[in-house]
């Protein structure tokens, strides 16, 4: 009596981004897991709400924000251990991904887990830079042009060195270095254009260009989208 | 009396994974166009056939794949203006799109011409990368970590060099340049682990190792997923 374990992308917020093949699984789903940052209510949860069954646990998987790699190792063993033992007695468990599960996201953690014992299935998710580009209705990427995402943790060269690689980029988890990432697409020449786009597809959606931004960081939910001059 | 112009994303192949907004806008449009290359069916129209309402017109673009830049233009120039034409009627259109309408798409002809006068909606749709790491179940990135799309159209230096700049790739429109697509690979240390991704979530899906593949083209559905080594 084997049950499935299923990683769900939800999209970017919009409830309506949900694939049908998310709504179908997490709606047969008999429990579904959720990070839950320093105990905060869940966005993926929040999205996919009108899609739960009646009856389905919900179980949060506790992360404080500020947890050193051990403890959100142990954290991410037993959760793991959790799932495992609920798909050993025969439950369909899907676990709620923002965007799509293979995008960074936390399910890749729980993914390395479970891969030995089980086929876990991903269904693919719509991911940010794509809800903000569509708010935008702004063309990304055409021909042999390349598009790279980039986390904007990354050093201020490295950053700028795959910026000059790519004719368009989605700088994403910029946050307080704003003024780095800022900096990297002035050296270049990506940074006249470049739109800021925050919570895409929401009723908090904003779209701003960087160039009238004054702000030395941006919020969680916002990203870069930027292109080479031509 | 004005209607509406969507572009819509219907995802990789598998009808359920289109969104349940792609679902409503076609299912509540007056016309949907679709590209129709060389007059053979189209693969978006399949994608979303059962949203389609009946009564619902279908207008295929026909557009011969060996057209001249100058033959292309004056086809979206026409299509653009009959979408036009009957969004100013009032009737709802929407323009069906393998993938993303904003990545690589024939919509972005078609939005370029219409964007002066109308504010056509974009709905995205899950792009065929993720739809190819789902079909594999396998992490494309963690952390500070990069992924670039990449046409395999580009030339063979430039390839590397674009590979050099991320940490994962997925490589688009290989087709017949499989042999520098590989040496690029190989030059960049992404060879070994590579992927090769066909038609992912139809049917018709087949999942190879890169170095395994003694091929020396790629069919048109297909990609490849390489990683950087560790």
């Amino acid at each position: 009596m084997t049950g499935s374990i299923h990683g769900v992308g939800v999209g970017p917020g919009d409830p309506e981004l949900m694939t049908l093949k998310a709504q179908r699984v997490i709606g047969a789903a008999d429990a579904v897991f959720y990070i839950s940052a320093d105990g905060k209510p869940s966005r993926a949860l929040a999205t996919a709400r009108k899609a739960l069954s009646p009856g389905v646990e919900e179980v949060p998987i506790l992360m404080p924000m500020r947890a050193d790699p051990a403890e959100g190792a142990a954290i991410y063993d037993s959760a793991a251990e959790e799932i495992a033992e609920r798909a050993r007695h025969g439950q369909a468990v899907a676990v709620l991904c923002e965007g799509d599960p293979l995008l960074y996201g936390s399910f890749l953690h729980l993914l390395e887990r479970l891969r030995p014992d089980f086929e876990p299935e991903v269904v693919p998710g719509i991911p940010s830079f794509l809800a903000a580009a569509a708010a935008a209705a702004t063309p990304l990427v055409r021909r042999t042009e390349s598009v790279s995402l980039l986390p904007g943790t990354l050093p201020k060269a490295e950053l700028a060195m795959r910026l000059a690689a790519c004719d368009c980029a989605a700088i994403l988890k910029t946050g307080k270095r704003l003024p780095d990432v800022r900096a990297a697409l002035e050296e270049t020449g990506m940074a006249d254009d470049a739109l800021v786009i925050e919570e895409a597809t929401t009723p908090a959606e904003r779209i701003r260009r960087l160039a009238e931004l004054e702000d030395d960081h941006l919020p969680y939910f916002a990203l870069i989208l930027a292109w080479r001059a031509e």
